[in-house]
């Protein structure tokens, strides 16, 4: 990070944001959180949807991913959400109002986990379905591209991580974590192979408690590793199950 | 990107920089390009050695990637490399001047493509060899994680795309190419599995002409897609090969 292209560091400076995709799985479909853009007269792209986020503020954050965790926070609820960098994003025209570099964080939560504070914010939130590689409608900014690569990363991330497990809540049956998988990926998993390679994998151990409902009594799990991702062996293929 | 965190635009912004890792292959081993930093009163970390990179210039660079295009031509004076968007890195601790964020990319290119511009920078350069997960020596700011973060993607990527045959000039034997990978990936790899794998993913296809030497003369092959990675099927496991 060395030399300045002035000699003094008084030369214009981009405007710093973070921006953060946030995964939840609502009635048996991923969906996005977006917030309604203000329609002030100043304002680019006036009452459209966008991904939740906003300048950082060097006061008050330590760094970029404490400024991600304070918008997930200000918007769900949720504390230590599993929370992964998806890039940055930066020109001199992805807003009107000049130079912008962002960086982009995603999470994924379990819905029963978000609790948004009502007075945090006057911003209007919606949850959208995810359809393919999108939400079926433009959004502001660049933020359409942000969230298609976000929405690729997590597809890309189930067919080898425990990624979608983190939409569950801390106990689980294997019947709820197959379920999240085929949802995330968008197609069936097949219940015999899945439960192997997730046992092997080391993904799960047993918890206390079984599940009781319509059928026979479950057995819960949670994760063995709940702060990382567990990577299954690269030979596990789920397409071929 | 919405609200800010203040009524008007006029409240303190992070510095914005861009640093690139830029990697080649000389004498058999992996290399990683180093600049050192200028030793004035008002520099921090004076003499030492870090990645080269610098502060985005708003009036000349139109995206992140121009300005690390920028940088890499100025130390490399290579024009299109494979270069690639490693994260971002951004806290008001890094730097002792002040709040900055680092978008990180990094490139990687064959050895014989690299003439800088001897007029171009009067910064000293220098080629450091990598040895396991670094270089044997501390650099500036936070640019001894940034290189494990480097290193560590590049050998991941290497398990499953064509990454380090980008480390080899436009065409190349099969022998060539297998070297490459066994030199990025620090173990050796097999002959018939690796060319097996190699040409059953498309990876590349045949170049005019023979490379003779001291053995017979071996067919020349080049990237089919030289634009874009091409990736291994998930089946590929060169460790048990």
């Amino acid at each position: 990070m060395p030399k300045s292209p002035h000699s003094s560091q008084a030369f214009p400076r981009p405007f710093t944001t973070v921006d953060v995709v946030i995964f939840t799985v609502i009635d048996d479909q991923l969906h996005v959180l977006l917030v309604k853009r203000p329609t002030g007269e100043a304002e680019p792209y006036p009452g459209m949807w966008a991904l939740p986020g906003g300048y950082v503020d060097i006061e008050r954050d330590k760094d970029l991913e404490a400024c991600a965790l304070h918008k997930l926070q200000e918007k769900t609820g949720v504390k230590s959400p599993y929370l992964e960098q998806l890039g940055s994003w930066g020109s001199a025209s992805r807003d009107p109002r000049g130079w912008t570099a962002t960086h982009v964080y995603f999470a994924i939560l379990p819905h029963a986990a978000i609790k948004p504070d009502p007075d945090s914010h006057a911003t209007e939130i919606g949850w959208f379905p995810v359809k393919g590689d999108g939400i079926g409608r433009k959004l502001a900014f660049d933020h359409t591209a942000i969230l298609e690569t976000a929405i690729t990363r997590l597809r890309s991330k189930a067919e080898y991580t425990s990624l979608p497990a983190y939409l569950l809540t801390e106990t689980f049956t294997l019947s709820e974590l197959q379920h999240v998988f085929a949802v995330v990926l968008g197609r069936p998993v097949d219940k015999s192979g899945f439960r192997t390679r997730v046992l092997s994998a080391g993904l799960v151990e047993e918890a206390d408690g079984v599940k009781t409902g319509a059928s026979r009594p479950a057995q819960l799990y949670r994760l063995k590793s709940p702060k990382n991702l567990t990577f299954f062996p690269r030979t596990f293929n789920p397409r071929k199950e």
